[in-house]
């Protein structure tokens, strides 16, 4: 059974704060093992990552096997049923379209002094996207990662995805044929995650790296930041729904499930105004483990980590979640525009009860790869902005210098730094010359 | 004197490789102190920060002297004379012009399902910004990070700036108060940093933390980078000027020391389509470097890490500046706006030869915050969007659950994950009847 709170409790506040502060995920620390790939494939290039392959992956290959051909992938998306193909072209086509609203514009302006400023976006030229093999190969992170990439206008688009055993997942090429990846590598790990950011003689280098992976995959990408860009390192995944009593109990026990089966690490967090519905919901949840595939993962998931939190009003359920900062918070109340209002810590917000979690995972458009662990307090949901970068513009007037320039000599000066104001001084003796 | 490459020398593209791979950073390691330092001010909070604070800064201090009281920063801010105050009041209004036009946008639309789809901005609640004490204590920096976060909506803006010895910078009191900072701290190194993530009795806990800083800080930057949002960590400072013939060759001179001038691991390059302009510029720095005030500073960055390029034509010129992919681009053409245009990879690009690199530094308007080591191939400088985060918003009606319900029922399955498909099937059953 979940634990259950009710804001009323006299040790609410000290139960709430061991909630949040519950360590859910076990980092093995495989940084030392980490580094020694990195340098590996750094100095060795194509012959380390064969051998890291054959070792960890049991797939022996050469050089030219890394790459999958455009044959190899048109075979394997053959292979996809027309259900799972139309299916993997509406989320597309979706997410496409949702991604396409969020290109920035340029700005360009000339203020007062007559000085004219700006900036301008440009893509990523290079952009690198780790698909994790076997159980969690997930076609629908190749969509939500590779989309937005190619939106952005990102010229070339590399997915290294280990095929252990040599098994491929058809659907996870059909995604990337799709979302229109330019290049597939049959290699995973940390070397492959090496291979785009220092590149090989197969492999070209990349500018950013984004993608899920194991405990190797996201030391790798923490060791190659900076070196290249990369995005979050996720953490477990996790669900608050906040819901009145006038909703069904089933329905929202598998939004709550739905997250709970993703990992034992995964937590589920009920929200509401009505303890007795609370209550329900968590009857709803004993009976749909008793059938559910992955009821192992999902029970133990709810057992460890889920809560049913009883609160006196809606302003206090907005207040708790923004203590939370959760992933996905689902609002199933009557108004859930005007509660969305109160709750501004959140990765993604679905509105009401016709919107299950589930939907934004694959076809609602918004992406899914979301800030875990409290993060969307700071950071946001990955973007079509995680593959463009912003260039400043500023031109002066010899005007514009004359109005602006002895503020920035005078400053210099304070900070001791002669050359900064003699550039600018320079230029006004001519002026005033 | 600094290194001259020409385009049509053989050896050209090795030598441009080397300059391109040159390491100047030493790193020293730190990160073993700075972790036992973190897990004191973890433990221990203010007493932690008050007993490093003393070992560090020679500054014994108690709790309640932690912070700058209103009135001590009045003290100070009186001390700043009239001259520096109307030119910081210049560049604050300035920098907040330009960084208020950055504010994002929300969106929300229907789309042909049915679905109601779009994002939302809230500002991040509560940022820290480091400024370093001593001599690279800059006001400019202050205003420089504090303004994109006030303009961003931050409620709660704190500062720790350390004060060895007891000694303040006036000008830095009056960058915070111009730029509206809540809070005031003279602490600084590691503990500060930790101090900012982890909260102590005295400072409550930021969600996200930016500003330069020394090895120390830096490392502790990357250890609470998770805990809390960070701002890069920055390398050294950069300039690239692309010049025709057709300039002053001590104006550009003057340009590439405001860059050497900051640190011996600055690196100033010009690239020229003009040889004898190339030699005249370098000339014009021997020079300038017989009476600057950190000609030793500025000297050694020219000869170590300094160059002269020669190329045939302002295509290769941007061709080369891509792959430098430089923090600062000054382009000192007849027509800056078009070789703009080529030039894709820059943190911030100044056009034409009334715009020398240090107005951006003070008085332009944009961020002097920007993106180093040729990181500006994946990321940008500093802006309101560092303190804003977004959160995607999505609707379903029974309509448009009944058109996009299934391709989402279809994914679940191929994925496994049951629970996901079922709360999308036990609101179709409902729908269906």
């Amino acid at each position: 059974m979940p634990v259950f709170l009710d804001s009323t409790d006299t040790d609410f506040e000290a139960a709430f704060g061991a909630l949040l502060n519950a360590k859910r995920e076990d980092s093995p620390d495989v940084d030392a093992v980490v580094a020694e790939i990195i340098a590996d494939v750094r100095a060795r290039g194509d012959a380390a990552v064969l051998e890291l392959t054959e070792k960890f992956d049991r797939l022996p290959l050469d050089a030219a096997g890394m790459r999958f051909s455009a044959e190899e992938i048109d075979g394997y998306c053959a292979q996809v049923s027309d259900e799972e193909r139309q299916a993997l072209e509406t989320a597309a086509a979706r997410i496409r379209a949702y991604h396409e609203k969020q290109l920035p514009r340029d700005e360009r302006w000339t203020d007062d002094s007559g000085a004219e400023l700006g900036w301008r976006w440009t893509a990523v030229s290079a952009a690198g996207l780790y698909v994790p093999g076997g159980l969690a190969s997930y076609p629908s992170s190749v969509l939500m990662n590779a989309i937005p990439a190619k939106v952005a206008g990102v010229e070339r688009l590399a997915i290294t995805v280990p095929t252990p055993d040599g098994v491929v997942n058809p659907l996870v090429m059909l995604a990337a044929k799709l979302s229109g990846v330019d290049e597939v590598y049959r290699i995973g790990g940390a070397q492959a995650i090496a291979a785009l950011a220092y590149g090989t003689e197969t492999i070209a280098p990349v500018d950013k790296i984004t993608g899920p992976g194991n405990a190797f995959v996201a030391a790798a990408k923490r060791r190659v930041f900076g070196k290249v860009g990369i995005d979050m390192i996720a953490g477990p995944s996790e669900i608050l729904v906040i819901a009145d009593g006038d909703n069904d109990p089933d329905w929202i026990a598998l939004d709550l499930m739905s997250q709970a089966e993703h990992d034992e690490s995964a937590q589920s967090l009920l929200i509401t105004t009505d303890a007795g519905f609370g209550r329900a919901v968590a009857e709803a949840v004993e009976k749909r483990l008793e059938t559910l595939e992955r009821s192992a993962i999902a029970g133990g998931s709810w057992r460890d980590y889920g809560a049913v939190i009883t609160v006196r009003d809606l302003d206090e359920a907005a207040a708790l979640s923004n203590r939370i900062a959760p992933e996905h918070l689902e609002l199933c109340v009557a108004d859930p525009d005007a509660l969305a209002e109160k709750c501004t810590h959140a990765g993604a917000i679905f509105l009401g009860q016709w919107t299950p979690e589930a939907i934004g995972d694959y076809v609602g458009g918004p992406n899914h790869v979301l800030p875990t662990a409290r993060s969307a307090r700071f950071s946001s949901g990955l973007s079509v902005m995680d593959f463009v970068k912003r260039t400043t513009l500023a031109r002066m007037t010899p005007a514009a210098l004359k109005a602006i320039g002895p503020a920035a000599e005078i400053l210099a000066t304070s900070e001791s730094l002669e050359a900064h104001g003699l550039s600018v001084t320079a230029r006004l003796k001519k002026l005033n010359g």
